[in-house]
C-alpha cells in the first residue's frame, strides 16, 4: 500500500510508497538514460500484448477491428481502489492510506506517436476516453479529484499514454487556484478566469490560438518558457462535462499547438495536467473554470524553481506566443 | 532588466527576463549535455581570474595569500541593485521591477570541491560569508527575503558556488510556511517547527543526526526521495543571526550530511536551500523558524510532481533515514 502523509506546516498532502520502498541502489540504476520497459523487451501497452496488462476498464474499438483506445488500471498504482481510508494521527502528524483509482490510457495502437504526429480524430477519442471515466469514477463517493496528466516522453515507456487519478483529497495548487477564484468572486462576483480570457482576447499579445470554444495563450506570469494553457471561453468548472462538439474542437487545438511545439522546439518533452473541479456536492465549485496547463521541460529547469516556490522564466511569454503564432 | 509578475490567481510572483530573452534557438543548444563556462574556457571563478569577475563584495584571505571565500555580484543577475520598483498594473495584471540583490559565493579557490570533500572549517568559512553579506544588504529596506541556494553540481560552473538573493518580495512557499506557522501559533502559542523537533527527536526514527546545536531528519511527509531537513534546536527566524559556536556545529554536520549522501547515492546531485523569516520589522516573523531543505534530484523526477503541487515519493523517510545513519 501507499500512505497519504499531510505536510503539517504547509498541510500538503505527499504520496510515499511504503510497499516496494525504493533504496539508494534503485536510484543508482535511474541515472537518465534509464532502460525503458519497452526498450529492454516487449511493450504491453502494444496490440497483441494485452495479456500483460490489467483488465480493461473502458476502450474504443476500430473500424478495422481492434481497439483504438483503451483504459486500464496502472499495474504500479499510487492510489488503490480497495480498502478503508482510515484517517488517523501519527504522532502530531496526520495520515491516511492512499485509496484512489490510477489508470492508463492507452492513447493509440501505434507504439510511435504523438500528440503532433495524431490525426485529431484520435485526439478526439482519447478525450472522449478521459470523460467515459470520469463520470463513471465520480459515482465513487470517496473521491474528491480527478488528475488528468500526460508526459511525453513517457517515463517507463514510449507507447503513448496518459494517467487518469481519483484521489481522495485536493491536490496543493487546485487548492489554491480555487482560493484565489473565491476570493475574487466575492469582491467581483465574476469568475477570475472569465475575466483573464476577455482581458487576453483584447490584449492580443498572449493569444497563441482561438476557436470557436477554446482560447489558447501565455500565462502572463508564465513559470516556464513557453509555457501554455488551453481555457474554455465559455465558464465551466468540469472537464467531464464537456459537449461532443467542444471535444471535437479541443482536438484540433490540442494538434494544433503540439505541432507548433514540435516544429519549433524539436519534438521537446512536456507535461500537461487538466486542472478540474473537485467532486463530488461538498466538495464541487461552480465558481472554478476548468482548464489544461503545458509545461516543456526545456532549459535548464533546477536553475528556474528556487525550492521555494520562486521561479525564473527567461522567455517572456509574449515572445513565446508571438514564436508559436508564427509556426504552424 | 527583468520584472516581476503576480500570477493573477494564486498570487504567486515569477520573475521573467526581458532583456536578452531566450528564444526557441537557445533551447536546442540547452538539451543536456550542455557546455559549461568551465569546459569551454577559462573558470571565472577560479584564483587568477578574478578580473573576469564583477568586483567582489566579501571576501575571507588565506593563511598562505590569495582568497578562501570570495562573494561576487552575479553577472546574470536575476535582480538588479539599482533603480525604482515601479509597482504599476499592467491590465488587470501586476507587475514591478525586479530590484534586488544577487550574488555567488565562491565556496573554495580549487575548481573540484563539493560539500562531501571539503574540510569543515572551509564550510564555516562559506556560512560566515553568507551571514555577513545578509547583515550587510538586511540594510536597504527595499529588500523583503533572502534566499540561499545552492545547486550541485553548478548549472553553468562546475566551480563550487552558491547563490544570495535579496528580494523585494515573499517567495510562494515561505509565505506559506508563516501562514502555517502563525496558524499553529495561534491555537498552541507554540513555535509548530519546535513541536516538529521535539516529535522527531523522541520518535527517533527520521533522526539522521543530532548534535548541540542542530536536528536534521527526513520529514514526516517528504516530497523528494531521501530529501532532510537541517534545523536549529533553539528556535530562532533567522539564519544570520547564528552564533559563532552554532555556525561551527552547522558546518561538521552539512559535512557529515553530504558525506552520506555522497557515499550512499554516488555523488548525487542536489538542491539546497536556506529557509528565513522575511527581514525588515514590517515582515520580519518572530514565530518562524530558520531551516534548510534538501532536495536530491535523483529518480525520474518528472513523474513525481504532478502539476498540481501534488508529489509522490517511493522512498519512505523512515527508510531513507536507516540508510543514512548506517553509513558515515
Amino acid at each position: 500500500m501507499a500512505e497519504l502523509r499531510r505536510e503539517p506546516i504547509t498541510r500538503m498532502w505527499v504520496v510515499i510508497t511504503t510497499d516496494n520502498p525504493k533504496g539508494p541502489s534503485d536510484y543508482l540504476s535511474y541515472k537518465p538514460p534509464y532502460q525503458r520497459l519497452d526498450e529492454t523487451g516487449t511493450c504491453p501497452f502494444c496490440p497483441g500484448n494485452e495479456g500483460m496488462t490489467p483488465k480493461e476498464t473502458f476502450s474504443l474499438s476500430c473500424n478495422g477491428g481492434g481497439w483504438s483506445v483503451r483504459v486500464i488500471p496502472n499495474k504500479f498504482p499510487f492510489f488503490r481502489i480497495e480498502g478503508e481510508f482510515d484517517r488517523r494521527p501519527a504522532g502530531m502528524y496526520d495520515v491516511m492510506e492512499a485509496i484512489g483509482a490510477h489508470e492508463i490510457v492507452v492513447e493509440a495502437p501505434e507504439h510511435h506517436q504523438n500528440l503532433a504526429t495524431q490525426e485529431h480524430s484520435q485526439i478526439e477519442k482519447i478525450l472522449f476516453a478521459y470523460r467515459e471515466r470520469m463520470i463513471d469514477l465520480e459515482r465513487d463517493p470517496r473521491f474528491q479529484q480527478f488528475l488528468i496528466m500526460k508526459n511525453y516522453p513517457g517515463v517507463f515507456n514510449r507507447h503513448p499514454h496518459s494517467h487518469i487519478l481519483a484521489m481522495p483529497v485536493i491536490p496543493r495548487r487546485i487548492d489554491e487556484e480555487i482560493l484565489g477564484t473565491l476570493d475574487y468572486y466575492q469582491r467581483k462576483e465574476r469568475c477570475l478566469f472569465c475575466d483573464l480570457i476577455k482581458e487576453e482576447i483584447s490584449m492580443k499579445k498572449r493569444v497563441v490560438l482561438e476557436t470557436a470554444h477554446f482560447l489558447v495563450f501565455s500565462p502572463f506570469a508564465s513559470r516556464f518558457p513557453f509555457e501554455t494553457w488551453i481555457i474554455p471561453k465559455i465558464h465551466s468548472p468540469d472537464f467531464h462535462h464537456i459537449q461532443e462538439e467542444a471535444m471535437e474542437d479541443l482536438s484540433v487545438v490540442i494538434q494544433s499547438l503540439f505541432i507548433r511545439y514540435s516544429k519549433l522546439l524539436d519534438d521537446p518533452p512536456y507535461s500537461l495536467t487538466f486542472h478540474t473541479s473537485p467532486i463530488q456536492s461538498q466538495f464541487h465549485r461552480p465558481e472554478y473554470h476548468w482548464h489544461i496547463e503545458i509545461r516543456l521541460r526545456i532549459g535548464l529547469r533546477e536553475g528556474f524553481e528556487w525550492g521555494t516556490g520562486f521561479f525564473v522564466n527567461p522567455t517572456p511569454p509574449e515572445d513565446a506566443t508571438a514564436y508559436l503564432r508564427g509556426i504552424e
